[in-house]
């Protein structure tokens, strides 16, 4: 137990990070979950689902760290209520308003050094930029000069690896090879609106809807305008 | 006023990061003041110097952030009061116990989403790795992939510089360079322990009065042992 390969997983509660977890359980580490508020506005529901993987997949530790800052400093629809979040829309070229500045910096410094406290050899995060070409920094060159900053910036005894399974497949592989292991996806949520019951519309909903569709499979969650689909 | 250049300051309270802040006001930026807390011993006297120094520049806006996933985090003296801080020891090789695992990625970060939500052009950290080589996250080659971290992970529309002009400076020059611009160096604070007064043993005060010392001017800050130095 004491020689046991420990990975940090960022875990949202949505389909990637989740099915990204499950990947670090089957190449054999042992979970350290860390689940990152950061007044997202399904921040409630995306806690509990986070918590329900951390236990399925017998985690040796749950975090959960609240960031309140990234809704001080605001700019992102996700965290700042006065801003729609848009409704999907292939022709939009401008970053989506889901946009938050620099956010996955944020969660990998975090992850890295609770990582490095832990002696913990990899971290897992599943940024996918195939759908959301939008977001900077889910792109596989942002994340290999995130592993530089890490390589320099911890001790010269630490050794980290960044793990991004998830940054050139769509959602429809990643859900594939989710089913594969087993992924719980009724525990999972993805919708960007905080409403009782998912939307539908908005891009993560979007993205999601259609990967079950292409597979032919059922979402096991609950849409606000089924029935009318 | 509209056009004007900005730059988030990182004002930590102490003297390397307010000289910093009296720098990016010399080269014409106007001032975005941002104070971290991390659970640090000294939290509440540094961040009383943080807000004064924010003051005494004419900040356009001051920040306070709260991390204190840091603190839970654990294994720095600094966060941890089980562990002690150690008086300085030039001959000890180890990384000091007050190293807090990736802590200049975590602030950076903040300081880049900041930067980008406000489009500032420049972020100014006072990081210096002269005295305490110990910190990996105080040389160059981690500013430098931080600064790649930065251009690849912001918006195509996003240019920040991270500006961290101590790097190769000791305490003593620093300390020049801010009598020269006058810093008020008695809004500041240094000591790593959380006494009423500076121990004057801890490496950070060791360093503080060194400087002073060497040119001959006398710290505006008083000390434990004042009197019997």
């Amino acid at each position: 137990m004491m020689d046991e390969r420990l990975a940090v997983c960022l875990i949202s509660g949505g389909m990637d990070s989740t099915t990204a977890a499950y990947l670090a359980k089957r190449q054999g580490f042992g979970i350290i979950g860390l689940h990152i508020n950061y007044g997202q506005r399904t921040e409630e529901r995306e806690r509990r689902c986070a918590r329900t993987i951390a236990e399925l997949l017998g985690a040796r530790e749950f975090m959960e760290v609240d960031i309140g800052y990234l809704l001080q400093i605001g700019r992102s629809s996700l965290t700042d209520r006065s801003i729609e979040v848009e409704d999907y829309d292939p022709s939009d070229e401008d970053l989506p308003t889901t946009y938050v500045p620099f956010r996955n910096a944020n969660l990998l410094s975090i992850a890295t050094s609770l990582a490095e406290a832990r002696g913990a050899e990899a971290i897992f995060i599943g940024a996918q930029a195939q759908d959301y070409s939008g977001y900077p920094d889910c792109r596989r060159e942002f994340m290999e000069a995130f592993q530089r900053a890490i390589d320099l910036g911890t001790s010269p005894r630490t050794h980290i690896r960044l793990i991004a399974p998830f940054l050139e497949m769509n959602k429809t592989e990643i859900l594939r090879l989710g089913l594969s292991m087993g992924v719980p996806y009724g525990q999972t949520w993805s919708c960007y609106r905080g409403g009782d019951l998912a939307c539908g519309r908005c891009g993560s909903c979007h993205f999601r809807r259609s990967a079950f569709r292409e597979l032919g499979i059922e979402d096991p969650l609950r849409y606000e305008d089924e029935g009318h689909d």
